[in-house]
């Protein structure tokens, strides 16, 4: 079943290190069919170039798994909180990309400098606070879905798709796989600029709000107009 | 008709990606039929891989679109503004190459730092002042040209092919498509090298003047020995 | 003999060039048979591209030849040492990979900041002192081995599988000389990180450590989830 | 004639852009066949993709062109005064390379920071001093040649086989057109891992002498024991 996700899941899943997102397995990507309630995500560990349809596994929202002989990612309870918690999601992509992951060790977030970030994202990108010791020695990776959430409390998931887990990496979602993978690689793109523009002018403030704006709205909304129809 | 000039805009797109100036369909290429008024554009939002012949829009220097049944590229209004203003260029190229898009960010203008710059640009590539809110709320695309126009008052766009645009990122032109191109990579790689030269060296000065003009007017003008004749 | 280990120190060799880790013949790799007491190693100076089976020399661990018509690395003698002081090792990389090699240049150790780097390495990759004149003048490459062992006195080999040189380079090692290449690998990308992190934020401290463990327990050890079985 | 020097000539010009470092046609090598006293080197201007055995020109040392049909590269006067100055170099390759010229746009000397560097160069590779206007205004070529040979004044250009020109780029040289651009390649890869050496530790010295010389010499001279015989 879900064959037409799971293609999807596998394709997004291949386009990381075509991106040059992923060094070895640093990174997964999920999707979920709402009405059925399941989620499609990369088995733990297996190297992209040997990954096929059939090894991909498919789960509930409480992560049982319904279909697939191996292990789901490790990350797995990380993408269901998000899935729970942020209703018009359908794809999480979670990288250890060298740029984003430099803003998320140093525990940044990530300005808005220009308008190639106003494209994707309507303001900063986030990082998460640090997590707790007793958070750290209990559920983890559900924590870490939890401190993502907790950090979205006034924020828009739908107009910022990416955040900086601090002292970690990033994760990006999307209204599907493909999209997730997409904000993924503007985000790496973005941070890789970002850093270059404050060692030009360390002082730089984040971009003019009229500027911001417009950009993301010409991409986004009911007023859009880039691209076509 | 125009067949030629769209297999050289078609080219040119091309040559972005190939020369790693684009990510997804940040940027774009235009030429001009100067005889005939006609600009040959990319369209919005299609992705280069796909790009087609046909999917090319010519469109009058008012905008009218004349052929193609596609939505003409976002940016064609600055385009337009550009041909009309420069009246020696023949091809217009806009990227988000990260380097000088760090510069645009930074708001800085790129400083003439040795013979590579010298070869291409008689001088600093200059960065526009800021948008104010009322031109980003009003005809913004061609706003963005008019600020451009505004800040060659004083310079020659013959021999400064390229621009920064503050908070967003390059113009560059050409006497034709492929010049202009050329000229989108010369500066991608002269933001780069002068990024690490004021790290190196942060009081590192302009270039020697006569050293700047030895090498642009080597390559550019009646006394040019470079190259084959 | 030993065709098996030959053939994984062939495509151990291999892998470097394969994950940009080596420019022209910067970089061996070893791996040692502890039943016959036989070490596999690169030869001198010989190319990448080139490097045969028939090529690779086997010696015993006081260093004598015993098979191959070629000499092998100029630094076996360290390799050497490595094998003797760190029983469960078996296999070793030594590379010039860019961004290890500056922090070796700087004669800095590796800081923990954060989960890229835990999962692999249980705190800082150290950076051996300098060589005293007279280390130099001697047994140059036996003594490389022996400060790397004395920088490892209170430390745990299996658990930190690399180190840098003062004003040299990396070295790394694994149960077997695939593993080694991947620490190679992973050292390189979290060089890289931990630098731009630096940048971004000057003070950032080493990760937490209830992380790092988390982190690297996830992966090693008795309680590992990370994953197929 | 010349025959196996145009073949090397040509192959150590196409090695340029294969190594990432000529953009277009920054970059040119010759060689030198010191019985004949004839320099064979790149045409100007032509793209290395479409460069031919036949488009090479030959000169003898003054400058005269003996044979080929095509306006040999614009820097020849610079090659020239380096052969008749270096008795003992047959090769020598100009190239615009990112990381290197970054170095010579800051007029900075490139110190000897560990032993990558030190097992090509026998010390720090310098950088020239600003040519005055006069000799720009003269035979800019020429004098480009004639201030490389007055900083060696006091070096030994067989132990430092490139320069830094200032606000220029780098010149690098060897006993043939090939050993040169394995040294324009060693440089940038040098010019890069410094840069980033000394922004960890902006106060890091010049390596020890005693390491500097051990790695020199293991590769240089008599007492050399690195590769095959």
């Amino acid at each position: 079943m879900l064959e037409k996700l799971k293609e999807e899941v596998l394709e997004a899943n291949l386009a990381l290190p075509k991106h040059g997102l992923v060094t070895f397995t640093w990174g997964n990507v999920s999707g979920i069919d709402r009405e059925l309630g399941r989620v499609v995500i990369k088995p733990s560990g297996v190297a992209y170039e040997e990954l096929q349809l059939d090894d991909l596994v498919v789960l509930d929202l409480e992560g049982n798994i319904v279909e697939g002989k191996l292990k789901p990612s490790s990350d797995t309870a990380t993408h269901l909180v998000l899935y729970k918690s942020f209703p018009d999601i359908g794809g999480i992509v979670h990288t250890h990309s060298p740029w984003a992951t430099a803003w998320a060790q140093a525990g940044r977030e990530l300005p808005a400098l220009g308008t190639t970030h106003a494209d994707y994202f309507n303001g900063a990108v986030p990082c998460t606070r640090a997590l707790t010791d007793t958070e750290i020695a209990g559920e983890y990776e559900k924590e870490t879905g939890q401190v993502i959430v907790e950090t979205f409390q006034d924020r828009n998931p739908n107009e910022t798709p990416s955040i900086l887990i601090h002292q970690h990496a990033p994760f990006n979602w999307g209204k599907n796989p493909s999209q997730a993978v997409m904000h993924a690689v503007v985000l790496e793109e973005c941070a890789k600029m970002a850093y270059h523009t404050l060692h030009l002018s360390p002082s730089t403030q984040s971009m003019d709000t009229a500027l911001l704006h417009k950009h993301f709205y010409r991409k986004h909304g009911s007023g859009a107009y880039y691209g076509q129809n």
